[in-house]
């Protein structure tokens, strides 16, 4: 049965940053970025191992602003949407924290910060961990489609893999923002093998997570439903879902709503078509421009929950539909 | 810094099982197996998708040991070697029970039981989940290296993916095995870019592992040391570190050692050559062999680590060293 952990003690974000690429600097958000190179490469000769530079660039930043240095970090969580994940094992493993490595697809950054809460209020001894997640469009492109050199027409509906990666450090100690409670989400399935409608296929596990959730919270507490990669098509399907499904709040959830997948870039003109999605997407929305109005005030109480689409090129070939799950986390901002 | 953390209240193993193909069901350890399909493919149309019924029929099959439904699950933690860990999230998506992927290559067996352990000390509300792993030969062997139709000729030093998958449920009611303690382990470089030849690379991992742990554990306190898979050359290569570098309790803990990668399979005349690996290897040897006799009481303290070798095609391809990890737990008999 899904049940909702409320912490009892809270577990405080102390240092976050965003990482991203050309598509990002030059997106809505890219001056929040807290590095952006415009070459997409971050000093490396392939397109995998500058994700994986990437994210270590992430949290070396995140370390950074508060002095931090890695033989601090009691463990790290890290995930990314390249086979067996090897960006985060590889571009992480200089630090030499002891590591835990994660699958959700672009839900990653999510159920990282919950799986790394978790850690933390159990473990007496620990005091802080990060967790990391990324992807890189021209990486994610020749895994699951084609190299991006091949210049294949993509679909309306497809969403543009963020090259991006955000780095986040969670401590026992005070901060100004802080994550009091999680749920991880079940696998539901998405009722489509297309794998250019993400957005669609992982719309459905977003509203099963947030329907629970709702069920003991209440919405007017909340400044914000954030979801991590849903972009055009998968948010329109939220929504509606939300209002015409939940008759006591669906409307006002509706409302609430925002898609990390449709603030990191702009839309009009641009070949990102339906949005942003890939790991790195809901983790630097959030690091670069969620979490800095929730320690700022501006937002109080938020509900946070990227979304996975469960799928590989082998589960797409052989006929399989596209599952989606999205694990969420409440953040809240605390005053002193 | 890398610290153990030892748990207040121990989680319990409440049920297990093991399912295994024709290469296991003929191994020593076959007549143990809860279920063994000898065609490899579990009803199923291709290696990748028995992968994943296979994980579907090991859970089953624990939760029908104790009458229980998935309804009364928790929380899933699961993973396997395939793309985006598909096995699990395909094979194991009709249970309902809320989901969370990982990815630690052969060490997810162990990685799984941390998490969870970890999950049901934090959650108040949360009475049990379960942890499943799986790899399967053919899906490896075609995704890895070549389809085995290929007939290509293998190194003496690789070791045999094992088709098999462990289920795990784990609780606060007591029983008679627990989980006392963990440790996830350091990235630590294999110093081999073979990837015939992982045993040698997980090798240092494990060792990283075991000499921190008894650091502040007493190997007199010990019946068993059991690493994962790292096979004949692994395990030759662990046993003279142990010796050499631990003047303290080096040759104490080598004598305790032993490997599930040696355990599943009859070396002699067989073509698995250095011994079992896979997801499915560590997960099937812990709930057919090992944990019976510390249930029993035969064991009543162990330390078992899975080791994974963090790499992928294309990191091979690209030339990176062969990265290895290993999480480690205290496993005991309670006596009641």
């Amino acid at each position: 049965m899904q049940k909702i952990t409320y912490l009892e003690k809270p577990i405080y974000f102390e240092a976050f940053s965003a990482v991203g690429g050309y598509e990002e600097g030059r997106g809505p958000l890219g001056e929040s970025f807290d590095f952006i190179d415009e070459k997409d490469l971050f000093g490396m000769k392939t397109w995998e191992k500058a994700e994986g530079e990437m994210s270590r660039i992430a949290l070396n930043l995140a370390l950074k602003k508060k002095g931090l240095s890695p033989s601090e970090l009691n463990v790290l969580v890290a995930g990314d949407l390249q086979n067996q994940c090897v960006a985060s094992s590889g571009g992480l493993f200089s630090f030499g924290v002891p590591f835990l490595g994660l699958y959700g697809a672009c839900s990653t950054c999510t159920e990282g910060l919950l799986v790394l809460s978790s850690m933390l209020t159990t473990s007496k001894t620990y005091t802080r961990g990060a967790s990391v997640t990324s992807s890189h469009n021209c990486a994610a492109e020749r895994q699951f489609r084609t190299p991006i050199e091949y210049g294949g027409q993509r679909s309306p509906t497809a969403q543009w893999t963020a090259t991006a990666s955000g780095a986040f450090i969670l401590s026992k100690e005070r901060s100004h923002a802080k994550i009091t409670a999680f749920m991880p989400g079940k696998i539901v399935d998405g009722y489509t093998k297309d794998q250019s409608n993400m957005g669609a296929a992982m719309a459905l596990a977003a509203f099963d997570s947030i329907a629970r959730f709702f069920e003991e919270n209440n919405p007017d507490d909340f400044d914000l439903i954030m979801t991590g990669d849903l972009g055009a098509v998968g948010s329109s399907i939220l929504e509606d879902l939300l209002s015409e499904k939940l008759t006591r709040y669906g409307t006002k959830l509706a409302s609430l709503h925002k898609d990390a997948g449709l603030l990191l870039y702009d839309l009009n003109g641009r070949d990102v078509h339906s949005g942003a999605s890939g790991c790195g997407c809901s983790a630097s929305v959030l690091a670069s421009h969620v979490l800095p109005k929730v320690v700022s005030g501006e937002l109080s109480r938020i509900l946070f929950l990227s979304t996975g689409a469960l799928m590989s090129t082998s589960s797409v070939s052989q006929g399989d539909n596209i599952l989606g799950v999205a694990p969420l986390l409440r953040i809240e901002h605390e005053d002193f």
